[in-house]
């Protein structure tokens, strides 16, 4: 589906992250975002700009703080094309004083992930990037664990207090069927009219892409994807698929073909994601991924003892 | 969404056999047959009646056949409840002579796998079938390919001059897309008006799963899936995805999860199933898997060359 407004958010670095604590090789990263750049993808998003208070730099890798030194290692030589670059702020675990003013940075777009209850944390981060002279959009995570008044009532107040271009729907729990991404464009659409609604979905019931349609349907057009769907736990909604969807002519296949098999395919021997039947339960019963990844983590036969884990999921509260 | 109508059909063992020519052991069989009476499946679907003159014995294991004397090896001291057991013709492949009447055989339902131009012949199988007391449905294959004026007149025909419970859409090559799978329920139910809808779709582009909800929320009330997508290629719509979406009391999604972990994961050291970019590649371009399955059959890294299978499989007219 062609429509010019669409906007393509390659976030394989910074969504893949979460599945190896950002512990991307300087190789990896520039090999993704060559890839990117010479695909026509819009943005790609290379990590988190999150706090080294909350998040240490002996656990964590440079992704997930993403400093100006490491991001110029990352774009030396490679020709952008229209590319841009983003990062990402937790609303609840990112300061603004770690942002520079956007002309002294590589980045171009910040992207701030919040739940509803840390909206106004949002806000404030959004629109201090904003005033940086940044691009900017705020990721409404946990979605399907939202509902009125408290959602209707962020949605309004990004809509009146920011210049954000985009809010984001985003699936962690891999729970939404097409009905609820439908319900849920609509809703925000009641709140947002003065920006694009995004998507960003979670593939536990291997619905990623397909409800990544159904947004772009309604009239999504800020879209993420990863390479291969690389990702925490079932992963995201590959790229490559999303591309082959589009069909939009300024995009171009091949180097993302091409990296897939030299780069992605390869880290599979590091990283484990994909569709697994501890993830689909998490997503059916619209759950946090967390205790499926510990359970696939322990290793051996028993992940594959099904009828226990679902036992033990159904029996443990949610957190 | 839970709608009594709807059927839900096992074909683990019929498609999967697809991927490594029908061998599957008595032991495999059984256990998927158990699994599927004692979560209330409406069907379960065990291979082919397909003609010994077309597939060698020596060459294809039993569930190609489904000789009479193996089916009551299956069913044996195993309680069917509420499930019957399917077997499929293909309309080009097989002999209505190989068909006992109903009161002879362990099988009470049996499908007819067509394509458009086969359509005659699996009218006739489909009625000898109905003759000798079977429920029977027809698949046409290859759907993404079919088009006016003889998919209509197809249509048409089997509504007039057929029994048949339900006529399936096989989305083959893994092509569709919820706006094709939209069109084409409806197309169906212009001419289909005393049978049902029946869905079966293929994951090359992860939207096996999907397109069923799709067809589903359309009116299709004949659906398929296997145990964890096994299947030919990218595989099938997975039976357990099926299952949390239906969310129909009667069944009882346990003793899936068992036999997945037990049967169906052990399997993968022998069969390769599931999403691989030359079955995505494929499924874009709406072309048949064959040049993708001998890809990825070459094995060793090359495998993963997908520039290459791009270049050569765009460069290569359809068969």
């Amino acid at each position: 589906m062609f429509r010019p407004e669409i906007k393509v958010v390659d976030c394989t670095i910074r969504d893949g992250g979460l599945a190896n604590d950002s512990h991307f090789t300087l190789d990896t990263v520039r090999a993704v975002y060559k890839a990117a750049c010479e695909a026509g993808i819009d943005y790609v998003e290379l990590g988190y700009r999150n706090s080294k208070q909350m998040f240490s730099p002996d656990k964590f890798g440079a992704w997930r703080f993403c400093d100006e030194d490491q991001l110029k290692r990352v774009v030396d030589g490679i020709n952008p094309g229209g590319t841009r670059l983003s990062l990402m702020m937790d609303a609840h675990k990112a300061h603004a004083k770690d942002l520079l003013p956007k002309e002294k940075s590589a980045a171009d777009m910040i992207r701030v992930a919040t739940y509803v209850k840390d909206v106004d944390k949002a806000i404030f981060l959004a629109n201090d990037a904003t005033a940086k002279g940044y691009e900017t959009t705020i990721n409404i995570m946990a979605i399907s664990h939202e509902g009125p008044p408290f959602l209707d009532e962020a949605l309004q107040q990004i809509e009146e207090e920011t210049k954000v271009k985009a809010v984001y729907i985003v699936d962690s729990f891999g729970a939404l069927y097409s009905e609820t991404v439908h319900f849920l464009v609509e809703k925000f659409q009641m709140h947002i009219k003065t920006k694009e609604i995004g998507a960003h979905f979670h593939n536990n019931q291997q619905l990623a892409f397909a409800n990544t349609i159904e947004s772009i349907v309604k009239g999504a057009n800020f879209l993420d994807g990863t390479l291969f769907g690389l990702g925490r736990a079932a992963g995201n909604c590959p790229l490559e698929l999303l591309l082959g969807f589009l069909k939009n002519p300024k995009f171009n296949i091949v180097p993302i073909l091409e990296v897939i098999g030299k780069v992605i395919i390869p880290l599979r021997e590091q990283i484990e994601w994909g569709y697994q039947i501890p993830y689909m339960l998490a997503g059916i019963l619209d759950r946090h991924p967390q205790m499926s990844m510990q359970w696939m983590e322990g290793g051996g036969p028993k992940k594959h003892d099904y009828v226990e884990f679902y036992k033990q999921l159904t029996e443990t509260p949610e957190q």
